[in-house]
């Protein structure tokens, strides 16, 4: 998505530099800051503090760690090592697993001094086909949309509502909740999306709502309360949020909060979408809330706010007594009886089993 | 309750200095500052710009400021004009128009020379009878918790979830939510209450969290996201809020993000109970989501984060880039289906019109 005139991605390779850029999201919205990360353990530093984040991300990301990896070392055990240790950086998104698979099988069978061209191309490979799936997620999602908008009265906007942040930042570009509403910005719907803070880290204060006001959509900023608020006043036409890991059966595993907003959205008949590229999908477990690993961080996470303070300058202030403890579970999972459907690149089915494998009938054989 | 080693109410007459004094709430838990209100402007400015907060501390407040304005002006116009300029303070908390109806009725029919040594008579009973009152909710919803830890094992503590401050600093003395509370942990029964932060205006970090801190009640501060994922893992034995104003069919207005609470406590099979006083029930509406007017307010509670910066002092952050819209809807309903019982100082009924009127048959007449 374009930055000012320039488009960006959130990670990137400068042919020129030769070096491996992102986007370090724990600066915005006060300020677009571009880092290289120039060796494993920048990487590993990267993925776990949340310079970047987002199931899609942190996979390409991690790519990239191996590629840059190879570079330095590019032996069997270099490999394996960086396989063990940049898994372990977030436990949740299902992505990182599935990147880091993708690289061991592509270069582990290569000669050492083959490999860290391998790895170049291969992690170049994987962030170009994440854009080109989150493209893909956008097109179908945006006849949901389409479908509201034509049931609307002139003047009156199709009212999304989105969790945390899907957007470009999560991925390499489009987004996956937001792919479908940067489509219908561009197709000349009349949209307004509503943008839940997303306590702790303030995701969607932080970058959705940038993302949002950086491309011109119409948006307002709530917190995470408001959502069961506005659904049940028809304020919402649509719930589009992403995944950090869905399972076979169709289980949502979301930032924390997710469950509650798809347990108002049925109570109040609004559908409840998820975005969600393929190798978000963990087709080896089936019931998400005893499968999905959930990430419990740093409960300074919650105590401390961070924004800009009233020099200008980006700065935290701690909202609780001191003594006081805090618990920070990351993420939470919406069973799939609660999920109206999957937006995937191969098109959009229902959150179970048999829809998944509709779509992606080559995983029934496995 | 106490503070440090003396006990104090949220509001007072101060004999001595013949002075109404209430705590500044803006300040907790950074600090505790006690506050004059001298005329009806102070009271008004304190009520609307939330010094003071919590459905029957704005009732008592109200009357106290009826009671300080017949001190300056006994007369009928003034008597009137106070009422209608009270009223407009806060939308939502129909204690506000209780008190000021009763403080009315009380004063209306007396010579003005006899109206301000009536009011302040009155305006005490007010709070004293708020005490008493908010101290029988607890003696009943005791009987809850005690019926949960009879089925704990050794060590295993009784789980509460509380949303927003429904604490002493939201009522005269003892809180609705947290009467129950205090009073198993004087009982010596082993509880953990789980406090919502409660955004945008952080009452469960700035003053729940304190308020446990204060009395030694082990606690643990989550972000209003958290409370599905801890319910959907047991983590949850019982949800107890307070309310801002309940119809007569037993819909629960209270801060925003209680609703989804509810939803989630019906999911997950965690009772869901509603402290309340009899004056935080509105009669004269059944249907809490056509008929309770919910108040919004300034987006800037939702765009700027209060707290205590690097150099120990009270300060704030914007979260956004600028130019971000905000909306801020400051309650919810819950509807009456997902309601496990209203605790009340007459005792515990079912969400209903029936419900109430077993515990308040006077009503059944009028």
């Amino acid at each position: 998505m374009k930055v000012g005139n320039r488009h960006y991605r959130s990670i990137w390779f400068d042919e020129a530099a030769r070096r491996v850029r992102v986007i370090d999201q724990r600066w915005l919205p006060h300020e677009f800051r571009v880092v290289d990360l120039r060796n494993r353990d920048d990487f590993v530093t990267a993925i776990a503090e949340m310079w970047v984040r987002g199931a899609p991300l942190i996979g390409a990301t991690a790519a990239y760690a191996v590629a840059v990896q190879m570079l330095l070392d590019p032996s069997d055990l270099s490999l394996e090592e960086s396989w063990e240790i940049l898994l372990q950086t977030r436990p949740t998104a299902i992505n990182l697993r599935w990147a880091l698979d993708d690289m061991r099988s592509h270069l582990a069978p290569l000669p050492p001094d083959d490999r860290p061209a391998a790895a170049f191309r291969r992690a170049a490979e994987i962030c170009d086909a994440d854009v080109e799936t989150n493209r893909l997620i956008g097109t179908h999602g945006l006849r949901l949309i389409r479908d509201v908008a034509a049931r609307k009265k002139p003047g009156e906007p199709v009212n999304i509502l989105t969790h945390c942040n899907a957007g470009w930042l999560a991925t390499v570009d489009w987004g996956t909740a937001t792919s479908p509403i940067y489509q219908a910005a561009a197709a000349g719907i009349d949209i307004h999306v509503w943008v839940d803070e997303t306590r702790p880290r303030n995701q969607g204060a932080h970058l959705t709502a940038w993302e949002m006001n950086s491309a011109g959509i119409p948006h307002s900023l709530v917190v995470d309360n408001a959502g069961g608020h506005l659904m049940q006043h028809g304020l919402v036409d649509l719930v589009i949020v992403g995944s950090d890991r869905t399972t076979a059966d169709g289980d949502v595993c979301n930032k924390i909060g997710t469950y509650l907003k798809a347990l108002a959205a049925r109570d109040n008949g609004v559908p409840f979408y998820v975005g969600l590229p393929s190798p978000t999908i963990d087709w080896t477990i089936g019931d998400g809330l005893k499968g999905i690993p959930i990430e419990e961080r740093d409960p300074e996470e919650v105590t401390r706010v961070f924004g800009v303070n009233a020099s200008g300058d980006w700065d935290s202030v701690r909202i609780t007594p001191e003594g006081v403890r805090a618990r920070n579970f990351a993420f939470d999972v919406t069973p799939a009886r609660f999920v109206t459907g999957l937006i995937t690149e191969r098109g959009i089915c229902k959150a179970s089993e048999a829809g998944l494998l509709g779509l992606f009938p080559e995983r029934a054989a496995a």
